[in-house]
């Protein structure tokens, strides 16, 4: 069960509130890239580890529930930026530029359904979706899906931080890129202590419990090229040992699969596919 | 600009049709673990690459248009699982189980909307959803993301394989095992093949053209424990060399952050947020 | 503005209630192919028709209002059938194989969210949503846009109909098999007699009111094969006069296109898309 | 910021799987019905609590986070009642009824995309998706949204109590309904408490600090007829105080407006509305 | 069954067209707080009303005819504001700051897809999507999603109140703000209708209809803490009589409770969840 | 199966980059009138044609492979139009108005989560969403479905076309055109050779295969007024011979239906549906 306290976990100060810069901020918090899919992908995540595999567990909930807080931070910047913002589409505003632009580069719904406050919603506006939540039940998998969160979170913040020079959102901005700094190495950090401690790469392929052998091995280590005309050429993919040493690249052209046949069965006449009734003319 | 031809890229048979397995399969055609999101994402992230990076929009490019290819040998096995399915609930039905059963477990909208047909939807019959295919523009991350959608598309086969008893199938979907094993292994490679070709992790961070100096340099290696109460532990995360080499894992507790304080300033009264108009009784 | 009485458009009646069948029904009520989409397309194009053209405004908002009396019929059906429904998955249960295959089959959502009542969701049991109501502005566009919803709307009730043998039910879908009949050809006619009365297809193509000369003619009325392999071949649109009158059909080969060079510019560094800070090593 | 423990809020126990049931207990974690929606509901609402009503804010803050535990309990209910479920289609299962029923009944993507563990989807199989979470900024709608929340929960939840036997998800169920009877209460006593506090209906009409005076007051205490024909009638809403004390109700008829006209003008031709090119015949 | 006119239920003059307002006023039209989701709402609780509780059916289809009107009366704003809108990012609008903003702020798809019209889409531009509607068959707690609705809806209508200063528009708004008074008032005495009607709590809590006796008393009118570290204090909610006279508020905090034990079953092999192949070195 | 090779089906060149346009492109990939939906219609619907068909499998095959050069194409037009684009809402930009003004118009996305690149989202910022892709099973259906999006298609293009005096833009949209204006008339083609080739309409009603005597006969070719009073007027639907040939249109009033009964059963009280428990006072 959680608990809370009534600190934010870092300092949040916003010099010149700016308007446009709360909706940019909406893709941390609600984005594919934000925290609200990292937090509740390590909750489900950690909510599904077994007991035998108990440190995982932990070290899911614990950064779960770190990224509560980072959600709380995000959505009070938000705020601070939306203060004072222009509510007005009159007419003598219509003469002031900057009031212009900002009306136009907000985001209607900050102000329409929240009265100046954050929302579980994407810079474009889109609402969060759990459809891109991944906990799938495979500790490998869910690893690498982690790596891949923080690494397009860490970027987002970057690019946050490029856009503004309010001294108060840089620096909430560079606490937040730390920490993802962390969490890109603590998640490899456990990808890698799967499987045999000296081997990095001995979970792979992922599920590496399916059995080699069932596998059609003709396929499984050759780059496929689908150019429409043949052309051999090297690549580090297409020479040399696989990744996870079990095979050795190759280069294969689909030109010279030799491919299966297309048939498509005819649907039973109670589906109306057909165009005509039968027996009329 | 791409071309096509009548064939399939590796046969597809079903001995035995099964309405319920054609259901399952549609995971792996439009669900966030199946072959629309990775196809649509190496597409993507293709089209993005500069062209100082060539070697890598080839990479892409060249699997994307095989991705293409898989999505067909599916909708194929999903049209063949559904010949002979039944397609009513009447009376009479009722008392075979079996039939019952399938009716029970199949997916409405493959007969209603499609006639018996594949569709770009999941096995709990969400239509597919671009939310998560992503192309960040950094071709780190990228790797990343193809990596983990490469192992969870390879679980969902491995899945799907155990499901079924149908030599058709099975090995349609070891061929698929046999691909994403590639993809995995050929991603991995890529990622790692940026930067020093001697240091697999060079990339790290991600994206790690931000200034190391500009990071919050106290908290990016620290793992943050969240617990209530606070107790030491060690784990591979909490001690020992961080796995981009640039830092030392130590362990953090949240109640020792100094923290930051909650505030929230008034809305403008043109929000309506508050409940009593200025000045009324 | 609006009006309604107490009573259905048509009689609906349920001999013996299926709640399988309450959860086929729904994919035309809140389905792509269903009358919710339809209602609120038709209400759209009309209140979006100029004054000018007040005959189409009317001929939509007519139907449209139509179309909420046949959601209501709809609904009414649903309910019906889920009269009786099972709503215990307890032990005792699993004995008898027709309510087991009724449990397994029926939409969990009707019982735990609307106490066995219709819902706006599709038969997959995806909430409506509005992203496939068209109302393009553009009279023609919109009457084909007609013509394909009560396509796919009759196509859905006749695979309705033969899913049933209850004498209600088939009553029922054999009246709004009927209007979608009549709603077809009042859409078909009414794109027809736009523009020169005598030429039924002087609106195309849509929009007619782009300049020709604006247009590439060298790729306006050829067919492109995108074949692998150049093979000629004829088909009904490879040869012949356009449907439009405007040109000749022809057949042309992807292989033969002169194409365009593909380049991607680098962007700029502030969005981090490198792997590498500059300069770093 | 948060902190958790390893505790479950209470206790969980499972006697007999049954992995149809798993699936209705999804309604409870990502539905709109569902303990996501609610919990994200209040921290948000918390987060935009300005200083001054810091009485609400932490109210809200409470709640909230007791909602992360009990999203928590029900994702262990999701994995124990899937413990042991049927993984296979294989042909010796058909004869199963039981089995047969439950792989009919089971939610694909459980199995598929979770390997037998809880989602963040509803029981339909649908993502939870943010745009049924409603923070206003105004905290007497906010509190009636959390009410509704409420009573949809508790609904819900008695629901699922009726459709199970198994002592264990009993016992949960009745500790959940026992916490929405709480909050139903709580936020309820927390909307009378605005305002005047011996008048609990002194926030109406929300939001009231809307000036009376701009309000047109022939239609703010008439109860619309839309009745194609006009027939008066009485109703606790068509006569007598209004609940907000600040008018009568009376009864009006649509067909008494004196109503608008409707005018649609032309747009600019660059949106190619027009059927036919100007001058072209 | 339902009937039109060919008047707007109360007039709709746009003075100066703005474009960016149409854009807002999207949000009425598609939003959450918007007509769409009311009207379905209204429709759907109305046609799931059991014929004994008549004057409840007749209530919520009697307002639901009404909200057809207002979409139409919203639909015909966006197109007049929309009247003379740019469509234009040609060069020489460079220079003019206004129209400028006004092609930034505007809508891109009210020009692209519906040719300077109204769309069934929020302020934000996403689409709407029926999960935000809530007909859940208990009439109390529909009675409350209906207040929460029109609450939401009010405030809504006074933030675009504020917004303009087009007289036509505010004019427009004043009798949507008038409707809403009305209709809150409207559901605030249905709700306080059911049960005894001298008692205007009698319905709660919601569902009434579960028998006390089962719910977990100790838990059903404390206020729980989850504060971290523990502090009593009082507030409306921790001491004195529930709302619904059935209990006393008290206060509980998360520290005190018993808790229960976190387990979590492995799962079976097939689900492919371990790392490692069994026996696999 | 499919192949690639490296150039572009026409060449894509932007003089002046906009990113404004570059958010309005967007429309034309991931948009409802966009290619992804066309590029994945004629995907599943080919997949599905029985061999039987196999010419209109080809037809469909072949555009759809051409389709995917299209969104190739958009896609670099996108990444070209944002080369350059401003990343900053820094202090020092408030004074360009032009900068400004851009800032506010380009899609957050585009920036924050593609790093300025394309993606599969429409212009709004909505991601694609497979729900609008149309595969009936039924040609004739299908083909519709494809000249409205063909003609939706179109008129985007002629939009965007008019928005931008870009002369590379311009030369790719006038292009895209020419090719819309091809499949419009392919499709329609195409439809009219289904059933008797002397008979474009032998088609119709859509599907043709229901048997006529099982039609409500009184309501299939007669126009329903709906109007609130009752008033005889003459349109083209409303008499002479229908499209398809099979019969005579009417006029008929929906006052003058019979109409059926409304009733809706009590549902089970496990429903919780009651407002009190039974018995209770």
């Amino acid at each position: 069960m959680f608990y809370h306290d009534n600190d934010l976990q870092y300092p949040v100060e916003v010099e010149e509130p700016d308007p446009r810069f709360a909706k940019m901020l909406q893709e941390a918090i609600g984005g594919v890239e934000g925290e609200m899919r990292v937090c509740l992908q390590y909750l489900f995540q950690s909510w599904g580890v077994p007991d035998e595999h108990e440190e995982y567990r932990k070290l899911l909930l614990e950064t779960a529930t770190e990224e509560i807080g980072h959600i709380e931070m995000l959505a009070t910047a938000v705020t601070k930026n939306l203060e004072g913002a222009p509510t007005q589409l009159k007419d003598e505003m219509t003469e002031d530029p900057v009031i212009n632009a900002t009306m136009s580069g907000m985001m209607p719904r900050q102000y329409l359904s929240s009265g100046l406050k954050a929302m579980p919603v994407d810079a474009n506006g889109n609402p969060f979706n759990a459809s891109y939540v991944v906990a799938s039940g495979n500790l490998a998998a869910d690893m690498y899906a982690n790596v891949m969160a923080e690494s397009t979170g860490r970027l987002l913040a970057t690019r946050l931080y490029e856009m503004t020079d309010d001294p108060g959102m840089k620096d909430m901005l560079a606490y937040l890129i730390a920490r993802d700094t962390m969490h890109q190495n603590q998640f490899l950090k456990a990808v890698q202590s799967l499987g045999d401690p000296d081997d990095p790469h001995d979970h792979l392929p992922i599920p590496d419990s399916f059995p080699d052998a069932k596998e059609l091995e003709e396929y499984n280590y050759s780059f496929l090229s689908t150019m429409r005309e043949k052309a051999d050429y090297e690549a580090p993919w297409t020479e040399g040992m696989s990744v996870d040493g079990e095979g050795e690249f190759s280069l294969l052209h689909e030109l010279d699969l030799e491919g299966g046949e297309r048939s498509v069965p005819k649907a039973n006449p109670e589906t109306h596919n057909e165009v005509k009734e039968k027996g009329e003319d």
